[in-house]
Parts: structure tokens; sequence; C-alpha cells
């Protein structure tokens, strides 16, 4: 992992109290980080959105590049939390891909501003965005190695078959989700499965 | 398409020397907005590095985020005309998508601030960002939908193939091409076409 756990350098709140106020902060983060764009984003922007004292913020976060490392850092583990709970208990490969798609659609309409901050990780903080991707790719390779190992799936490059489904799932979630603001049509959805499934179910 | 022709609000170059000029300015654009990003980059930083004077500038774009729609366009533009030349004459749907991703994947290497720079325009102009995309597409559910009609592949929502196959090359195109500056790994560009020519080819 390339991006060390910010919680190592920034204050964990012990009381709910202040929990909640790091929470209300990382939210008014997301929402402005997405509607402004990081670099027209100020730390008083956010403390203002949040009614929070500026000096507030400093007992949670160093600066607002912190801020933004811990946004994405939860962004990437509830998204994985959300597939791993939709994934959990399906029979097969197959129901798995179909509820993994199905739950980082839904968790993209839920957090439409997603996309937006990680790309803008690419320019804040470049390490980031890769390790969200990789962080991303490590649980997928681990479910289609399984699947090979059970014979479920052909046996092909399993890190090259996590990155063509990441970016199939993206490129539809942009395409529908992002621009049309609504679910993945049925037939679209439908499409990327039997492409998946085709190719990557084990015939024989 | 919902982006109109820059060149209809810009100046032409008529001349050779002019079109150089224009083309230097839009070289150096491509290596700064990839470098700096958009919003660090000034006008002056351009002319700076091209050598060439302010008012100059000014002759052949109005100003930043003209350039940088022209550069987005230019870059769509190219990218489309090389991959069209790769996959001309190919046999087969299969040879098509074998050297289109290749294609794509040299395009990347020659411009590895491509990424970048689509990626901003998500921020400086939302519609153009759409646009490359939408453009991107079209020529792919084209062939995709070809492909069906004289029964190579199957028949499935091609839009939504074109951008899982796009979703795809872009993702193998960062994972190596761009965080590991080298070609796609034999096995992962072999997983990738087992993956897509499985999962569309016709079956009977």
């Amino acid at each position: 992992m390339e991006v060390q756990s910010a919680g190592k350098e920034t204050y964990r709140a012990k009381t709910s109290k202040g929990e909640a106020t790091r929470q209300k902060l990382l939210d008014v983060a997301e929402e402005i980080f997405g509607a402004k764009g990081y670099f027209h984003t100020s730390v008083v922007d956010i403390t203002q959105r949040a009614g929070v004292a500026q000096g507030t913020f400093y007992v949670y976060f160093p600066g607002k590049q912190h801020i933004f490392r811990e946004l994405v850092e939860e962004l990437s583990h509830n998204l994985r939390r959300e597939i791993q709970i939709a994934v959990n208990g399906a029979a097969g490969r197959k129901e798995k891909e179909i509820r993994g798609f199905a739950a980082f659609f839904d968790y993209v309409r839920k957090h439409r501003n997603l996309y937006r901050i990680v790309q803008e990780a690419e320019f804040v903080d470049p390490a980031l965005y890769k390790w969200y991707y990789r962080r991303l790719a490590e649980g997928y390779v681990k479910g289609l190695q399984e699947a090979m190992d059970r014979g479920e799936f052909r046996r092909l490059d399993p890190e090259a078959v996590a990155y063509c489904l990441m970016g199939m799932g993206e490129f539809l979630g942009m395409r529908w989700v992002l621009w049309e603001k609504k679910d993945v049509p049925e037939e679209a959805f439908r499409a990327a499965m039997e492409l998946i499934m085709g190719g990557l179910e084990k015939r024989d």
C-alpha cells in the first residue's frame, strides 16, 4: 500500500460528539470538493458549510490535503464494504458479479461526486489515486483467483481481468448513472454480464 | 455532438507558418496542462515555453479555455484516426479488436498526458469531457453493430458493449502504460482479448 493510513497522522475523535463533527466535515468535504473542485475549495468553505469553527477543523485535520485524503480513503473503504456485503452469500461467481456491479452502481448513485473526487486525486495526490484503484483491484483479484481455482472461471491473468471489469463498471456507471442520472438500463447491465460470463466462464 | 468545433470560433491559420505556430502552442499546452494541471497553468506559461509572444497566442486562441478545448479535440481526433488506420483492412472483428487496443495503448504511450487532460476536462468544461467519450463510443458502436449484423458478434446492446470495451482499454492503459511506463504485458493483453472474444463471439 503506497499511501499511509491517514489515521496515523491525524487526530482520531475519541468521543461520539467528536466523531460526529469529524464525519460532518468529511460529508461536507465530499459535497464541496465534488461541486467546486479541490483547488477552488478552501478550508473556510468547508467549515462554514459544516457550521464548525475553523479552529475545530484543525483539531481533526492538519489541512485541506489531509481531509481530502481521508475522504478518498473513506469513499474507498465504504465502497468496498458495500460490495462485500452485497456479494456475501451469493451462489457462484455469476451471482457475485451481478450483485457486485449493482452495488457499485448503487454507491455511485448515492455518492455522485465519487468519480470527480477520485479524478482530482490524480492532481492533488497521485499516490492516493493509484492506491484507490490498486486497493479496489486487490479484492477483485482475490475473488477472481478463487473462481479460477474452483474451476468456475477460465485461467486468465487475474489482475488484468480485475482491471478490465473495474473499467467496465466505471464506464457504465459514468455513461448512465452519472450522465443520465438513472440506473444502468437492464439491457446494458445484461450486455455487461453476458460479456463477462461468456468471456470468463469455463466451458467444457 | 455537444461541443461545437472550436474551429468555428477561433482563427484558423491559413499559412503554413501560422499553422506551425498554432501547432507548437497546442503541443506545448499538452505538455504543460499535463504536467502542472489546467488551473496552475497560465497563458504566459504556454507562450514562454513555446517561445511565442503573448499577443501571438491570442491570434490563434481567445484564451486558456479555448486552447484547452482545441487540445482535447485534437487528442480525440488523432486517437480516433490512429485506431482507424490500425484496424483498416483487418480480417474480422478479433483482429480489429487486437489492432485497435494496441493502437490505443500506443497512443497513450506517446501522449502520456492524455488521461490527465481528459480528466481535467471534467472540471474545466464538463460538456467537452462527455463529448470526448461519446465521440469515441460512436465509432465503436458502429463497428460493433456491423460485427453483430454480420453474425460475427452476438447481439448485445452495442452502446453498453462499447463503453465496456472502452473502460477495459482505459484501465489496462492506466495500470501498465501509465503506471509502469511499459507496454501492457502479453499475458494481460491476451486476457483482455480472450474476455472480449469469449464474451462477444457468436457460438453456434
